[in-house]
């Protein structure tokens, strides 16, 4: 694990994301940006992903954070190469970070890599930082609302992921809610809805992610 | 309930927190900023504070929201005079559309005005608004290592109110982790842990409050 502290932006972030994007078709990575609330779940749903994807492809991670190194742990621990980007009270990653990180990977053992963004369901969605997925997660706990609070984040996302859908029975949240919203936001987004800690809805989000990585590199 | 637009900053934001205030203290009206992740249960825990506080204090509320006026409506049915601020994208109130949203309120009809802001643990920690109190809301869903991940939004907080309670055996939450790094953080701070919607721990940081509002105007 190394731990790369974050810098000012050098260019405008849009052409560094292209750049990081033309890297990683150049060496034959395919990447995602997770992003989603504090808590939402984003390393927890990494964790399952992995272990279900073992063997099939060869995944490295990106753990932005504003301080520590929590997450780049839990990572560490599968095996799975990881590099800590801090930034520093900054509360989104940007594509002039991912940049630097970047050139901390062996891209020959890595097919698939995850950017798990700052917990922040605003300013992470202004910034591309080169991915080809954007992945947001949202757990049941946070309510069913959020799609309509927090419009931006949904409507540029290829995918939503519901977590600790083992919670259900324990709150009011309505899963037609957040589906119709997320259908208006993002008509063509795929919706999964997990419990990662125990498994549920695992396999079909990986299955997804393997099909977008085999077509989409 | 009157719908604000945010509009650019005209002032540096200290200078216009400390003049807002100074308004409410000539007014005689307590302030609390309430901060937390979306979903972390900001809204559901005013509700309850309401009901548990109604005729001992005259509460107001200033909802910020990037769209919308879900919170606000939520409010507005409980009878409590409610001013709402779309950010319009923007991910934490400042100052000036606090000075904004002031102008709306009938300060005689007011002891108390509670300001949620938008939901975001980074950016609006940076952010002084003019309050005499800030409370960060953190739900036991969100996990126990959200004050080491994000410290400075718990390092400027007066108070910690753990939501979500009910959750907690469907969880591993651990109360003792969040409370060990909120005492490092924020040693004077006091912690709460409630279940708002069946009423848990209500009464007791709703007399804290009127204790503070009684102390501190």
């Amino acid at each position: 694990m190394k731990i790369i502290a974050a810098r000012k932006l050098l260019k405008a972030n849009d052409q560094l994301a292209e750049e990081n994007r033309a890297r990683l078709d150049a060496a034959g990575v395919f990447c995602v940006n997770v992003v989603g609330s504090p808590g939402a779940g984003k390393t927890t749903l990494l964790e399952a992903l992995f272990a279900t994807v073992a063997g099939r492809v060869k995944p490295a991670v990106i753990e932005g954070d504003i301080a520590g190194s929590l997450d780049a742990e839990r990572i560490a621990k599968l095996g799975v190469p990881v590099v800590q980007i801090n930034t520093e009270g900054a509360c989104h990653l940007d594509a002039n970070m991912i940049a630097a990180a970047l050139g901390s990977l062996d891209y020959d053992a890595v097919d698939v890599l995850f950017i798990e963004n700052v917990g922040n369901l605003v300013c992470t969605a202004g910034f591309d930082l080169g991915e080809h997925l954007r992945i947001v997660v949202l757990s049941t706990s946070e309510g069913d609302d959020k799609a309509a609070k927090y419009p931006a984040i949904f409507q540029g996302s290829d995918a939503l992921v519901i977590t600790k859908a083992d919670l259900l029975p324990h709150t009011n949240f309505n899963a037609d809610r957040i589906t119709a919203d997320m259908k208006r936001l993002a008509p063509n987004a795929e919706i999964f809805q997990v419990a990662a800690l125990r498994g549920d809805g695992i396999v079909a989000t990986a299955d997804w992610l393997v099909q977008k990585l085999s077509s989409g590199r």
